[in-house]
């Protein structure tokens, strides 16, 4: 496995999309060195931008994560969330009533519009269901789950009303030896047990590139042939960024070990345009 | 949709197979009426066995809530539970070390063996599981979702052990209007996380059906077609009695209603030899 | 089921997105009444799109079927097929090489690029195939299952190339009471053998309808709410144009028949927001 | 890895259970050496019985092919097919009638009973269906994909019948580096086409296990500890034994390369007992 320089890479395009686990952080801290590929970006006048499949929390609050840790590129309309997808649905498709969600106070922000009112499925009465127009799995945390996901199940049996999945992962990393069952996974659940089609946004799927491609100021008529996806997970950066048309760059430092990175490749079908060790510029 | 009566059903068999559920019993009552058909088979010599996916419970258990209800004909050797099934696997597979479960300390009794130690998943150390050597989903109740979860996972990831579904069921019913999520449906979800393959026991499945073949006492040498099975779902009852090669009733008091039976045969494809109305000798 | 009159609907956009089979035609013959629609676009100087999974023929050849049938409104322009997304794809993702392709020598002319040589399954020699840099499944029709599928599942295992499937529909039309079954339906068998991750294009995934929101000429700052999406197919027309979120009607000429549509609607979750008894604007 | 000694495990048990297909024999040659297990049964008197998804020939044909290759050991009553379950099933289940079939004359004979008709799709006649009663997948020989497998969806949608499939496996070898669909890839398509629940038989499945373990002979109230089944598949032989309460041995001779085998294990979750070089007694 040859393994490509990531500078040489960011010298070839005009615009870089990332993901944010595992790429630019681990669960509670940068990956090392990262702060050189932010000040490069700067310095060559390069646009990025993350595509995160992360819904607990608002561009803003994100961003501020990445202050914290003294990142300061890392601005909140440079950042593409799968909440904002989620947004977009309602606003355009859900116009009046109530959205009932699954998720933490943080994450009901991204729901809120002028003319709809947000409920946590735990205060949900199943006796009092008529004004519920839509549903939303918006992150794992800020419900129980003995009972909040069987109320789920009993609304979407006397509610036809569309649901929507803000985040398709299945888990992700709480530490550097464990990870936590993600929203996704409830979700496929649900949606196993009651029979019926959800609507899910996040990476792969094409709308997340769009987004992020229709955000994309200073470059009005770009082509896809300029823009460089760089991810550690196959099946969602590799996969999303490939199909969207995207030349695309695996980096090891998060879900895809460098011993294990060959034969993922083999066995899926899913092929990074390159392959770096990682996304820091050196 | 032509119906067919139960007692004339009844007269051409030697032996009955009922499902529990839907059948002879609803969430908190008998069938109306059920009590004339436990009459009719003591009185023509009938052998029948009740068989469940129920692992909540032992038969021993699962008997006294007939007893509770006023029929003393389901004593506990004519209960045939999909626990007893992980019972005989972790006897035969699993010679000693620890038994992880998700569960009630009453579903637990299933698990227990002179060489073996049960543990529920709630008190595992994560860092202590050297000698787990296998885990089993046993009932939906006993553990908090949230965090013993993620622990099974977690546990999955780093013990490849095997893992045992004593109840395939995906949901139960509560009351006249809402369901509640089984453990079949969340070990479905972890499974899907953990990308292994797990061990079912229970309906459909054929396991189920030698199990309660091998137990038929009075008829030792009965030929599969002096057999009905008499169920009211049409995935687990009746393909799996059709699949074991024996004759089979669906009645239309629990999860197939009258209206919806013809459609969901066709659309199936899964083809009951006859459907009755109930499972009451009238 | 209340049906919505579309004509009025007409009326309410600027922009209609048709799918083709079962809306605007039938296996042979136009949807009778239809040219009335037609008109009545062209009087009021609406736009509108066809969006096809069909990638048998270019849009020429598909422009030539409409005229055949008297019908001068669909030109080629306004006709959006998977074939094309797989032809963006490989101009985009595939530089050079051989693209071996399963379908009609019609179908293949999406796959001509001047830098790419296309090569039918049943000329391919498995002992040279060092050139093929990608595989695409176009149609049925063109190849020989029993030998040019199990050809195509060698070639997959030899060779860790890009696999695009062109039409994601499982099964067409051919007469009033017969189906065939469409290559979408093949390429799922072989993406199951050989256990990778293919790349589909067609309804309902929004690449297919960001595709057709591109193309809109006369509207260049046109708003999702000022277009309408008509199908006769849940998963694809009504679910796909959802997610993109606009507004759907469901028409009731092809594939979901007028006595089973509400029941469709309430099992899959999949909500249009109008009904209609079919396209033609009376 | 640590290996184990086949004729040490051979010693251990009453009974064996062998696969056929890179345990005993190869596409068209035997396992070098597997002459030495036969006579070391022989000669220590053990029991032995060939459990194999090939529904494609009868024991008698089976029986031959291993005659042909100097065997005089595997005699048919010692063969057990999933052709024989399928039979099985129409004798218990479809009384009369005919029962069309996709595959060879040869595969015909499993399904001949003094009431059943049996008719190759290729020869039927989708106006005169009425008395098709069932329809079985046997073998991927003996019709045109292309015309008769959509034959066979247009009949499933007119007729509401039994579908049994008589082989599960997707795929099978026929050269040193090649493999072919077998036909229960084939049936697994038709299946997702029509919505159907096929009735499956086969290794992993509990009732070939049953099958076998009741045709043991010599020991008629054998213990399951007493019977080993020796396989090269882990999804087949090594989860359909397990699951069926035996111990289990993984051979390296055919699906599963030496190389492959640690981590096979570990990503299936799938547990041999054990694992040896082959099934060579030497």
């Amino acid at each position: 496995m040859q393994l490509d320089c990531f500078k040489t890479l960011v010298d070839q395009y005009k615009v870089i999309f990332f993901d944010a686990f595992g790429v630019l952080k681990t669960h509670n801290s940068l990956i090392p060195g990262i702060e050189n590929t932010f000040a490069y970006l700067r310095e060559t006048g390069k646009d990025f931008y993350v595509l995160t499949n992360d819904a607990s929390r608002s561009p803003e609050q994100l961003a501020e994560s990445y202050v914290r840790l003294g990142i300061h590129d890392v601005v909140p309309s440079c950042i593409i969330s799968s909440g904002m997808l989620a947004r977009e649905y309602l606003d355009l498709k859900v116009p009046h009533g109530t959205v009932a969600y699954l998720g933490t106070a943080n994450s009901a922000h991204y729901l809120e519009t002028p003319t709809l009112k947000t409920l946590p499925i735990s205060q949900l009465d199943l006796n009092a269901i008529s004004e519920v127009n839509a549903l939303v799995f918006m992150d794992d945390e800020g419900f129980d789950w003995n009972t909040d996901l069987t109320k789920t199940v009993n609304l979407l049996r006397k509610r036809n009303i569309p649901v929507i999945v803000a985040n398709t992962d299945k888990t992700y990393p709480v530490s550097q030896h464990q990870i936590a069952i993600a929203i996704g996974a409830v979700a496929k659940m649900v949606e196993d047990i009651v029979g019926k089609q959800f609507i899910r946004f996040g990476k792969p799927d094409a709308q997340m590139f769009i987004f992020a491609y229709e955000h994309i100021k200073n470059y009005p008529t770009i082509s896809k042939r300029d823009i460089l996806m760089v991810g550690d997970t196959l099946h969602t950066d590799i996969l999303g960024g490939n199909k969207f048309g995207l030349d695309t760059a695996l980096v090891l430092t998060g879900n895809t070990q460098p011993e294990d990175a060959e034969m993922k490749i083999r066995s899926t079908g899913i092929i990074p345009t390159y392959i770096c060790e990682s996304a820091v510029v050196q």
